[in-house]
């Protein structure tokens, strides 16, 4: 069962009208919500974020925390038992009469699914992923979580047909985040990534991640990080909702610390586990 | 009516699953084109564009141009006979079974409308339009005509609130385009406008407008333009298929050429209105 405008409904029977302006124009936020155990994951950050999001692009906020968690709850009970899930959450501005790119007040579009997803698997991140790099061809309002996505879909699809875990994005020299995650890397015991800004999306788990590094006592650091600091680094991590934090070994065939995960990485990985299971 | 996959429908019947990746990720490629009493303007470039279009984002194109225009004949043949319409078509990647940026083999979603519009009006169009400045802040395929449209709708709105015609983009202090028209100025009695690239939309109206000065024998000049030139321009014009060749005589609150049209405006406007009458 999915969730759209006030109704649990079959997946199947979901449908809104073309002159909705997430489908004309893209014109909606987003956001992805991992569920442990039944647990939302990081709930209070991701509501918070959806807020501001709504806030940037003017679209009226249709819920209150409150009731945003109150609904979110009803999803899941809506859903077979599934260990893991995430949930899928989208706004749009809302369904007008006629096409045209300026707007008036509209009720917002809300619609919310959950999917099951198999949790990260520690040895299977110890074998390490791949990665490519490419030219940064996004806007420069990545910070917003907004379906106008078909960059990061082209991406995507480059990495898939490339047999690679994510591209790495590079604007001006500095790499700044992937398609869909953050990027982080280690050099001489100190974790460094892109400072929060309109280059990169400001992750609720890269929040997490640079939490578990701290209490694992690991020095980190958020600035740009050259192309070269990219292929000197000693580790490189992406950090996603889904992917939580996963250990990079290869970019463009170049080993990473000779292909092998590098020691930092477990520590923080394990430290994000405790995370997960005190959370909710 | 409109027509949706194969099926001419009213409007508000008109519905798409929420797993149509046009919903989703703004995964689509879309056209506008004119029709003036009954005759569609430049209908051969629009469907070369939009096939364009399509094979650049790896969308299969899921008619000939000759079935094209019977589908568009056909849409047509179903509205009232409105004096002039514009037809809106978007092509989506399609509907998949889940939510993921990767896409496999899909049936592309065809959505076309047809809407009545007032004419241009060349007594309107001699009292000048107004217009802001802006950064531009959109990604680095703008020649690309997708539905990825976030911030256009955003300078729409600006330009709207600023009660403006239009949002005049700078990137590195070369103007390049509007966010929804091509953009001339003229100096010195020579024609320019950007050209073709990344940074501007290809447009057909633009292409026409070339014609119509060199008709009259005007040279055009397809170079960038600095902020600096376009103050200090005789003439400001921007084009779209909906606004054809408008004059704009204030950028910013500054008047240009003393907030009057200029001397060569019309010859083009009036050439434009001979295609259009023997377009078709």
């Amino acid at each position: 069962m999915v969730y759209l405008n006030g109704n649990f409904i079959k997946k199947n029977k979901a449908f809104v009208s073309v002159m909705d302006r997430g489908f004309l124009f893209g014109d909606s936020i987003y956001e992805v919500l991992p569920v442990y155990e039944g647990n939302i994951f990081c709930m209070k950050p991701h509501l918070d974020r959806l807020d501001n999001n709504l806030k940037t692009v003017n679209i009226p906020n249709p819920h209150t925390s409150e009731k945003w968690a109150k609904l979110l709850r009803e999803l899941l009970a809506h859903q077979p038992k599934h260990k893991h899930q995430y949930i899928y959450l989208q706004v749009t501005r809302g369904c007008d009469v006629d096409r045209k790119h300026t707007y008036d007040k509209l009720e917002p579009t809300v619609y919310m699914q959950s999917t099951s997803f198999e949790d990260s698997n520690r040895d299977e991140y110890l074998l390490g992923a791949s990665a490519i790099t490419r030219d940064d061809i996004r806007w420069s309002q990545c910070n917003i979580k907004v379906t106008s996505l078909l960059a990061n879909i082209m991406y995507a699809q480059e990495a898939k047909q490339n047999n690679v875990e994510e591209v790495i994005l590079c604007r001006d020299n500095v790499v700044t985040e992937c398609s869909s995650s953050n990027l982080f890397i280690v050099k001489n015991g100190c974790v460094y990534t892109h400072p929060k800004g309109p280059h990169i999306l400001p992750g609720i788990t890269r929040e997490v991640v640079l939490e578990c590094a701290d209490y694992c006592g690991i020095n980190t650091e958020e600035v740009p990080i050259s192309k070269e600091d990219l292929f000197d680094a000693d580790e490189v991590w992406i950090s996603s909702s889904t992917r939580e934090v996963l250990p990079i070994t290869k970019i463009d065939s170049v080993l990473i610390n000779q292909g092998q995960v590098g020691e930092i990485w477990p520590l923080v990985y394990d430290r994000f586990q405790v995370e997960k299971s005190l959370n909710g």
